[in-house]
């Protein structure tokens, strides 16, 4: 039974979601379909690529990731299938794999070229969901495109490190439901230059010197309940579940007290500044 | 394996889509269950034909669709189950599916009548489950109803034309995801209309003369992307996937720019002038 | 195949229900996997009891539900597995279980002691789906875990009766799609009470002293159509689908004459007083 996952920004009100399930079942009679997810940003390539990377690994190898945002195809977004990590990839060559490529070399890429066997105005449901099914029966992806060598990058997605190793600048890249801000660090890359050091972590007027493990890592469970002083020590930087830094709250309602991002100020492509001692 | 869909305006907050799910699994252990959407507006009719409409025709043959959307059964608001286009659909008798049998004669119609054998006050969770079960083994409509030739219509829910076929009045049935707004218009049902005429579809203060085939046949990609006055043409009439004349544009992000529905100030209901020259 | 159903905090935008579900399917490659709600307001125990409580009966028994509201675990929020009705539920001590276990008594009980063998910072995600496709495999609960008598309760989840049965304080305890208001009155304990007296529902500056089988049942189908007084009588006091007492308005919508909620100016937690006839 093939695996397949889509990523769109198609939103869950509309046909369109429907209409990709419905033409991959008319391929492949037992496909397990799974959301990823289909309340992207319209057009967002960021958040696209930020949600995929973080979902993918997750799915057995040889499962089949549709990405159906800012896929329309025109001669200057064109369409790819790659190979990573074991998992294959559909989507328009517009960064949004470029997220994925930065840890893990891809194992092959190429260009679709089978637009003109497909007649169609809504790409993802025609051509994305044939490549995949090609995919599924065990096809090559050399029959369905021609190889290429690099894909499009999405540009400062990594954070800027200066020329003596004392500062990073990163920025918020994501968002998430409960209102917690995950920025572009990622653990290996910051314990790397860390080095140990003691660092200073400034994102507006808030300032962290401590990265913890989880959530409730703010929280001393050695003092009894009733004596905690819950207001403070709430706000915490951690290492999520994704292994990107996150300024978050401890039990944060966005609805409610409100998330981190409102109670810090921050939204997306907001800097983050992070010193080193020296 | 059964492919049932369900489109429902119970919203994914609620138990209610799970406990529909959770009878199909009862009955029907290997049943494929597809969402179309549950972001039905509550009780809003041409909004569900419309959905299920450009939804079901992807779907293989034979996929039985569940539709609870007004389906309280009443003495005014009887079930039906029909096959149409060798697809099933069972739904109220609330004019829901004659969006589907406006191009399609249905090949079968029954009022359900076995609601004495089903005791229960939420009729989509057991009713219409039931009868969706039935199908899937194999068995006949007329087991479960009481065939008959005609369904409920929706009013209005085609464009007028004028006597000296000069003029169609048409007007806005739904308003998508990224905010596009679509007509009642029907690819066919246009160009028979227009026979090569050219035509000037007015929608409030907003004019096109022309329809493309997709969103970006507004950009002109001969002209180098720097030199492209990317202000200008945005906007656009054009055929959609499912060949409804839609007013749109480009890349519009209703959370930033504004979709069309609010840039053109249109919105459910409202009118579609089309002028065709003489 | 098994089933599994997952009821979270998640929401549908972020990575993480997905994450979830590819850890599903790499353990248990056939899964049927059923989405409850994601939709729960964050760390929102009542609400994710309620859902949970009103979805899991539909579903065919050995079926296993995951929930993941206020999961993180903690010295003071340890992890159950419990069989209960033929279901298996795995969730945190925080009260979600509660109320499923008001009515029924759970089969086995056990406090999940695996945590060391698993390593993570996102409970949901790992020990859960470890947890789940033990079950799955036909694996004991008695493995995985400790078995305890107890789970946590929710304060104040059932009505309080005064001392003569003349009276009884609910509370509201959802709102639903439709804007519709449930307490926590269950049918049985509510028809126990009443032994056929009349009482009066008041709630706020409403007063209901029926309670109806079904939405319709408010409307009076032998007048013909056109000569009801459709601004009448159209709020109601049913017992709903699942047997709790909700306080309605027939087809109302929120997004446009408002539900019952807005209407009669409920809102969670708020009290309803039942006074029963001496």
């Amino acid at each position: 039974m093939s695996i397949l996952t889509l990523t769109t920004d198609f939103g869950l009100k509309d046909h369109s979601v429907a209409a990709v399930k419905g033409a991959i079942l008319s391929e492949l009679e037992n496909a397990q379909i799974i959301d990823i997810s289909h309340l992207i940003s319209p057009f967002h390539i960021t958040e696209a690529a930020f949600v995929i990377k973080n979902a993918y690994h997750n799915f057995p190898k040889g499962s089949i990731h549709i990405i159906g945002v800012d896929s329309e195809f025109t001669p200057e977004n064109r369409h790819l299938a790659i190979s990573l990590d074991g998992h294959y990839f559909i989507a328009a060559n517009n960064g949004i794999l470029s997220l994925l490529a930065l840890n893990i070399k891809p194992e092959e890429i190429v260009e679709i070229n089978i637009h003109d066997r497909v007649e169609t105005n809504f790409t993802v449901l025609d051509v994305f969901v044939k490549v995949a099914a090609h995919i599924a029966r065990g096809g090559n992806l050399s029959v369905i495109g021609k190889r290429i060598d690099d894909i499009k990058q999405i540009t400062n997605i990594s954070p800027i490190i200066n020329q003596d190793s004392s500062q990073m600048i990163a920025h918020v890249i994501y968002i998430d439901n409960f209102g917690n801000v995950i920025t572009n660090v990622q653990k290996k890359e910051f314990l790397d230059l860390a080095k140990g050091r003691k660092f200073k972590i400034k994102a507006r007027s808030n300032v962290f010197n401590k990265i913890h493990d989880s959530y409730s890592g703010v929280i001393d469970f050695s003092t009894p309940k009733e004596e905690r002083i819950v207001e403070d020590g709430r706000q915490l930087a951690l290492f999520n579940a994704s292994d990107f830094l996150e300024l978050a709250i401890y039990k944060s309602n966005p609805l409610t007290v409100g998330g981190a991002s409102s109670l810090f100020g921050l939204k997306l492509r907001d800097t983050i500044t992070i010193n080193f001692e020296k």
